[in-house]
C-alpha cells in the first residue's frame, strides 16, 4: 500500500528519530541516506528513488537541502535529487526546511516548510530552553539554584526558558516590551524589566538573549564590570556585540540549533509529531495502529 | 499642587487599597464615599466635588457607576454626580469600569475603561486563578495535590490557573483549540486536550471552565457518572448547563468577580498599578517619592 | 469469611471515606454509627456488636472515644462499648486514636494508636499544609503569590508547607534550629532563619507557626508594627501569645485538625492507607482485588 | 592581626573560590599553591610556612593531603608539610578532608573533617543534584521534561535530586525503604516505590542511583530490555553492576565528585560557609565587615 508510506530522506539523528516515530505509529517508513547504520528496526533502507516512488509523503531535513543534494550523516553515498527523483516528488506531500531551494528545483510541488509552522516553532522552544540550561551548566562555575539570571525577550523561548530557570530556583528577571507581558512575567513569579531599560549586566550571573536585535551592545557591555556568562539564542547575527565582549573578557556564547545538538531524539519526535498533525488535519490521515 | 492629586470615588475595599497604593507612591489622594472608616492614614476624606476639584485624575470603581450614582460601601451618604461634579470632570483623566454610563453623562471627557486594557485583564488573571483554587479548596473534600483536574481554555486565566494547579501537584489536563497552544501546554508540563473532544467529565475531580460558551452542556454532563466539582469562571451566562448539573447532583459553582471577593488588596493594587502605568506612559507622570 | 472483614465504628466523614477505601480494595466492611446516610454503596451498616463480631479489624476514630462511647456524627443512636462489645474486641486488631481510653476499658488488647505512627503523621502533614494555605487564602486580603511568608519550624509540616508556599510563588523564609536544616531550606529555594533570631514579624504578610512552644511571644509581637496574619498550627496551647495579639489587633488564628476539616476525603484515605500498610507489613494482608 | 587570618593551602578551583569567600567576609586570607594565577585580588599569595605562621585557621582541600604533600593545581612548586610547617599547625584550627593522614602527621592537633560535618554533606547535595542533571542532559538524547526517571534512595541527594527532576517536569519515581519516606515522596508530588521491589529498569529513561550498595545488579539489568541511561552517584564501588551493563550495551556512568567538577564556585563557597559557621558557633568569630 503506497498510500500510507513515508520517505525520510537524509539528515542527522533527528531524521532517524523522526522515522522511528512514524514507524511506531504504524506507518511504513522508507529511509535513504542511513547506510552506515547496522540495525534499522522496522525502517526500510533503500535508495532515494525507490523510497520516493513507494511513498506519498517525503520528509527532508529541517536544515533543508544544498542545491540538489540532500545532506547525509550516516552514509558515504551522496543523496542527489536528479531528474527522476524530482519527477517522483510531484504528487507527494513534501516537508522540507529552508524550502526555497527545493521549490526552485521543482516548481509545481506544494512544500510545507517547518519554519513557517507556528506549532513546530513552539514545540522546539522547549528543547531550546533545556539546551540553553545545559550550556549554562557547562560554562558557569556556580549553580543555577540561587543564581541571578536575566532572560531578554518574552517570546516562545523566553517564556519557556524563564519558567524553567525559575523552576530550578534561579532568581529570574525577564525583559519584555509590552505592558501585558510584564503581568504574565509577574504571574510566572519572575521580575519584569523593560528591555529598553537594560543598561548594564551587573547583578546577573547568567544572561540569556532571545531577541534578534542588538540588545547587548557596546554600551551595555562597557557598563558591566562584573563577569556574567552571556548565552545568545537569537539566530545569526544574534543580539550581542561579541567583539566587545571578547575584548572585555566577558564570556559570550552564540548557542544555535540547540534542539538538534542537545536533544536529537526529542527534536526528531517533534518533527514527526508536527508532520502527523498536518497530515491528520489537512489530509485526514490517522494512526495506523 | 493640583496637578499630582488623584480622586478615588466610591467603591469597595478594592478602591480603598487602590487609594492607599497611590498614597504610597507619594501622590496626594482625595477619597469620597468612605466616611464610615475610622483611620484614613494619608488619605484625605472629603465630598465628591472637593475631591474632583482638587485632582487631575478621577478613579471610579471597576464595576462602574449606576446612572449618576457612584456605589458606596463605606458610607451612608449617596455619592451623586450632579451638574457641578460632571462639569468638574471635564478636564480630568477619568478611569471607570463599564464606561458607557459615565460617557453618556458627560460626553466630552476621555474615559479609560479598565476592561479595555489588556494589561489590567492579564494582571487580574492571577487573583482570579488563586480565587478559583480557594473555591476548589473550600468545596472539594480531597486535596489539590494528587487530584485530577481539567482546565477548559488556555487564555489569560487558563494559562495561569493551569500552571498554579500543576505547581500544587494536581494532575492537570488543559483543553484548547489551537495546535501551538497544545505545545505550550506540554511545555508547562501539563496534558493537552482538544476542547471539542470533551465528551465527559469522568476522570476529573476538579473542572475549571474559562471559556464563555456552552462547553459543559447537557450531553457532556449526561456522559458523566462520577462526581466532579465544576467551577465556572466564564462571565454570565457561563459555559455550564447548570440546570442539568443540578438535576444530576453534580456540584457546579459559578464563581465570578474573584479578585474583588478573595483578594481585594491585590485587586486594588492592580488597579492602581494599571492606572499609574497609563499615567506614566501617556502623561509622563512619575512616582512622587 | 470473617478473616478479611473490617469494622469501621463511629466518627465523622473521615471514617466514612476510610470505610469506602477499604471496600474499594476488596474487603468486606461493616459500619456502625452512620444510620442517617441514605446510600451505603458496598458498606454494610449494622449495630456495633454485629460489626465487631463479623470482623477481624476494628477501626475507631482518629480522635478516639469518650469513656465507653464512640462519637457519632451520622446517627441519632449512641454507640456504646458495653461488656459484650469489649469482649468481642479481644481477638481483634484494633486501631484507635488517643488510645489510653480504650486501653483502660479493655486491658488485654493490642491497640495501634494512629498518633504513634510516623507514617500517619507524615501523611497528614500534606492535608495540614493545604489546609493552612486555605485558611491563609480565606483570611488574607492579598495573594499568596508575591506575599512574604514565614514558616516557623522545619519538621513534617514545616517542610511540606514551606515548599507548597514557594510553589505558589510566595517569598518564603523558614526558621529552624539545626545547621543542616538551613542547607535543606536553601536547597528548597527558600531563605533560612534561626528560630531564636525571630524578634519581630515585620516584613511578613503571612506567618505560619508549627513549633509547639511559645515562639511568637509578647516581645516579638510588641516589636511588630505591621499587620501580619498569624496562623498557628501547633497543638494546644500553640506557639502564639494570643492575648497580646488580640490586644494589638493582629489577627492570629489557631488552626487545628485541618485534615479533618478541609480534606475529610483525603484524611480518611490516609487513615485507610496507614492501616492497610500495617495489616500488610505485620499480618501479611493483601488487597482482595 | 594574626587572630582573624585564614590560610588556604593547595587544592583546585574550589579552594580558590573558598579563599575569595573568606576575603569577601573581611578576613585576611593567605594562599599557598596558586603561583600560576595572575590576579589574586585581596588574597595574599605566599609560601606555606608564612601562610600558616600568620593565620589562626588552616584550610586544606576537601580531598585531603597525600602523605606530607598538599595537592596543587595552580603551581609548579610542591607544597610540603615539613617539620617546621607541622610545628606551626599545632595551635591552629585545622580543616582537612580525609583527615586520617594529617592526623597521623601531627598527632596533637584538632582537625575538623568536612566529611564528618552533616551540614557540609547536606549543602553539597544540591550541587551534586545539579551535576547529575547536567550529566543526564549531556548523555541523554531526549529531554528531561516528559522523561520517566527513577531516583534510587531518599537520602540527602535523593531528596534534592528527585525534587529538581520534578521541577523540570520529569515523571519521577523515587525508591526508598521506610514507610514515612513514601509519604514524603508523595508530598513531593512524586511516585514512591520500595527499593527492594526494583526488578527491572524498563519504563525509565533515566535512572539515578544514590544508594551505596548493589541495587542495580545482574538480575535487574537482565530483566531490562530497553535502553535506560544509568547515572550512579554512590561512592566507589557504587551500586551498579557496570560489567553486565557494558555487556548489554546499557550506558552506565559512575559520576563522582560532581560539586567540584560542575560547580567549583558553589562548592568552594559551601566549604567557606561551613567553616565560617563552625568558627562562629564554636569560636565566636564574626564577619569582619
Amino acid at each position: 500500500m503506497i498510500e500510507k508510506s513515508i520517505a525520510v530522506l537524509g539528515g542527522d539523528k533527528r531524521q532517524l528519530f523522526c522515522a522511528k516515530s512514524f514507524a511506531r505509529e504504524g506507518f511504513r517508513v522508507y529511509i535513504s541516506g542511513f547506510d552506515r547504520l547496522v540495525n534499522y528496526g522496522d525502517l526500510i533502507s533503500t535508495d532515494i528513488y525507490t523510497a520516493l516512488n513507494n511513498s506519498s509523503v517525503a520528509v527532508f531535513p529541517v536544515t533543508g537541502i544544498k542545491g540538489n543534494t540532500v545532506p547525509v550523516y550516516f552514509s558515504d553515498i551522496e543523496l542527489k535529487l536528479g531528474k527522476k527523483e524530482i519527477n517522483a516528488l510531484k504528487d507527494k506531500i513534501v516537508f522540507c526546511g529552508k524550502s526555497d531551494t527545493i521549490k526552485s528545483l521543482c516548481k509545481d510541488i506544494c512544500v510545507y516548510d517547518y519554519l513557517a509552522c507556528e506549532q513546530f516553532a513552539v514545540a522546539n522552544a522547549l528543547p531550546t530552553a533545556e539546551g540553553a540550561v545545559q550550556v549554562a551548566m557547562e560554562k558557569y562555575e556556580g549553580l543555577i539554584s540561587g543564581s541571578n539570571s536575566l532572560v531578554i525577550g518574552y517570546g516562545r523561548i523566553g517564556k519557556i526558558l524563564s519558567r524553567l530557570l525559575k523552576a530550578m530556583d534561579s532568581n529570574v528577571c525577564v525583559s519584555a516590551r509590552r505592558a501585558e507581558h510584564f503581568e504574565y512575567i509577574i504571574a510566572d513569579g519572575n521580575k519584569p524589566l523593560n528591555t529598553k531599560e537594560i543598561n548594564t549586566l551587573n547583578n546577573y550571573d547568567l544572561v540569556f538573549n532571545t531577541v534578534p536585535s542588538l540588545v547587548i551592545d557596546k554600551k551595555v557591555l562597557e557598563n558591566t564590570d562584573t563577569d556574567p556568562l552571556i548565552i545568545d539564542l537569537a539566530s545569526i547575527p544574534g543580539g550581542v556585540d561579541f567583539n566587545t565582549a571578547k575584548s572585555m573578557n566577558i564570556t559570550a556564547v552564540h548557542a544555535l540549533s540547540l534542539p538538534g545538538k542537545c536533544s536529537p531524539k526529542s527534536a526528531g519526535e517533534i518533527t514527526a509529531h508536527t508532520i502527523l498533525n498536518i497530515l491528520k488535519e489537512e489530509y485526514g490521515w490517522q494512526k495506523q495502529i
